[in-house]
């Protein structure tokens, strides 16, 4: 129930924003799942059992929804309208190894901005905005997302004097785990940079800041390029006009690495305050040609969240709870087995007015049956009595006289609530 | 749109009748998958790319929600409430040859209820009704569920001397297909039928009705046992007790045979009416042994709906349709790029009281504007103009004076609405 009410939160934001939902099969070409080049992404494989050929098919289990959208973008282009604004919650399944808040099987949300050859910079800033609203309507930790600018990356290393741009973010992405030391190290046997240089790549890493003085920090370490110009107006432009539409919840963070190898413009990563071992909960970025007919490039940004991850935490320290633990509310007692038609007559008329009800399974002592609402969590047990229908909420024991086609349990009865743990 | 109006239809029908939604994942052990004996079932099996030994792992997609559901009750008998109540919207798996109302990947929706060791007729009653009760608040087709009932049928063939009942099923279920005749032919072939015994055989399976003279017919052929009366009874009871909640929508007919060989009391199919060529939308029945754990038995009921055939014939005919294309009710002009955050800060209003919103995605023209507005299928242009805020109905032409705090669409354009043809 928790799962499903964070589910309909996320769709109903999304739709707000004006993206349409679409689904993909679970299944893709398996050279389409290769081509992403994240080798490490463990794939599955499928083979019908009944192929005696005992060959695999040429089909995988999707491991993300990214190369759904590229398929899905190409195959459809005719019939989209650019700026294609979409979003996707379905499961993946990636073969790693289950650790906390990792799975085999999990799921995804995904909202995404594709343009046709030109996609504008404004939805670098938009796409954060429509996360951090659906995420703000859960009662759960605040999410806060640490941007960076594969353009600032780049063009400072370039300008440095380092060439190998990707693998050097590849060891800056391993920081925050083995430290400045064998960064150092790392980059002296990876990328041959000097001592020098790898000062100045760490500098900028500790550079951050949700305003216009994080450019200023860099250009501070006194080294410049046209592209780094171009990432570090992006960057500002980024932080300034999110925080400008949602104040605090946006910051600049110079230290990520990870994506800025696939990404083009701006990337995104983000935690939950006082969660952050749970590692990112959202991520993406700008990708400059998320696909390409040959004819037509397909640039997009977006960003995707680890639902799974998220309800793990939020399930295992109770963050969200159900205001009980069945969707019924009323439970209609059987005098006996003679009167099940008429029990029926009345949990008819009652779930016709929107009112979640059940029969009880059986006719057993009218205690029994109580008892049986209370393990069950239903709150109110409805029976016919000899001087007519009566209705009792079994949490206080109050009883009244109740007729089927006007009774209405307290608002907060009716359906399954989902609830914060201060509510 | 319509696929999730129909799941969201169906959910809530199902929470309304006290049912408990379950999630299971797409797998499960292969060996589990087989043991449910219809190995014509075409299993994917799942092998990890990078497992170089290049043996299959021993899991493979689930085929159904029923297999999982008997995994789900052991595994959790311990915390369970019987009987259980579980509804279960997922995807399903099975490696056919695709064709019109086939695929293969569909998506199917369950209910079921569970008993501990021993599970009421009634409930045999009760769940053909919550199905009926779920597709009838969609204006789509009537469902007509058609019910026959094991004990019948193996009663009867037992009473007329016939011994391999279960081979005699799989026969007379291709009685649509083959004629009379040739059903003749095989079950002299197949269990040694005598020419009366196949007359009578293909008599009971003529024999349909909506109330008590069903089971009159049945015993005029002049054959009774203990078995045949008691799934008589059964038959009788669902038939008229399920007229007498929901009329008019469940006639039992003795020629379904599909099924019989795994269910042992009721048993249903079920056609759209006028639809009959799409086959079953809708089928289940009783199984007195879903799982058992060596010491206790979980007896069950439940029916599945084919939510993707039911989708490709309701899509395909244009039964149901979106009142527009995209979720949008307004787009929000841009003058030019420099007032573009005043763009966002009028959606961010509208999307806060519940209007789903999007910002223009470019400064273009107001024309130009108004044509993607009207090409995305969104029914209203906000913009603003030198005498204040102003909102059109691209549809009508109608403008007025409009403030973002204030103003809202005509209810019925608010959100997306699913209607029927006739709407």
């Amino acid at each position: 129930m928790v799962e499903q009410h964070v589910i309909d939160t996320l769709r109903d934001t999304f739709e707000l924003h004006g993206f349409s939902g679409i689904e993909t099969r679970a299944v893709e070409p398996v050279e389409r799942l290769l081509a992403k080049g994240e080798t490490s992404k463990e794939i599955y494989l499928l083979r019908r059992l009944q192929d005696k050929s005992g060959s695999d098919s040429d089909l995988g289990l999707h491991f993300d929804l990214t190369v759904p959208l590229a398929r899905y973008v190409l195959e459809n282009s005719g019939h989209l309208m650019f700026p294609f604004r979409r979003y996707q919650i379905q499961k993946v399944w990636r073969g790693e190894r289950p650790q906390d808040g990792r799975f085999r099987e999990f799921l995804q949300a995904d909202v995404d901005v594709v343009g046709q050859d030109t996609l504008a910079f404004h939805h670098e800033v938009e796409l954060p905005l429509v996360m951090v609203d659906a995420l703000g309507k859960l009662p759960i930790p605040r999410v806060r997302i640490k941007a960076s600018n594969r353009k600032v990356a780049q063009g400072f290393y370039e300008a440095i004097g380092i060439e190998d741009v990707d693998e050097t973010l590849r060891i800056m992405d391993k920081l925050d785990k083995v430290g400045p030391k064998a960064i150092t190290e790392m980059l002296a046997d990876g990328v041959g940079a000097t001592g020098e240089q790898a000062r100045l790549a760490l500098e900028l890493a500790n550079i951050s800041g949700d305003d216009a003085e994080v450019a200023d920090r860099v250009l501070a370490l006194g080294y410049r390029s046209d592209l780094l110009d171009e990432g570090l107006s992006e960057l500002v432009a980024l932080v300034e006009g999110a925080n400008e539409l949602i104040p605090g919840f946006l910051s600049a963070d110079l230290r990520i690495a990870r994506g800025l190898d696939y990404y083009t413009g701006s990337v995104y990563e983000s935690v939950f305050e006082g969660h952050e071992d749970l590692g990112s909960v959202c991520s993406g970025g700008r990708y400059d040609s998320l696909v390409s007919d040959g004819k037509k490039t397909y640039p997009g940004v977006g960003l995707s969240i680890g639902v799974s991850r998220i309800i793990a935490r939020v399930l295992g320290q109770g963050m969200l709870t159900p205001s009980r633990s069945v969707p019924t509310a009323v439970l209609v007692a059987v005098n006996d087995e003679g009167e099940r038609r008429h029990a029926e007559r009345i949990a008819l008329k009652l779930r016709g007015r929107g009112i979640p009800t059940e029969v009880s399974p059986n006719s057993a002592k009218f205690g029994k049956q109580i008892r049986y609402a209370d393990r069950r969590g239903i709150p109110f047990v409805w029976f016919s009595a000899d001087d007519g229908e009566q209705v009792k909420d079994i949490r206080s024991g109050d009883q009244e006289a109740a007729d089927p086609d006007t009774w209405m349990p307290p608002a907060e009865d009716v359906r399954v609530e989902i609830r914060g743990s201060d509510e």
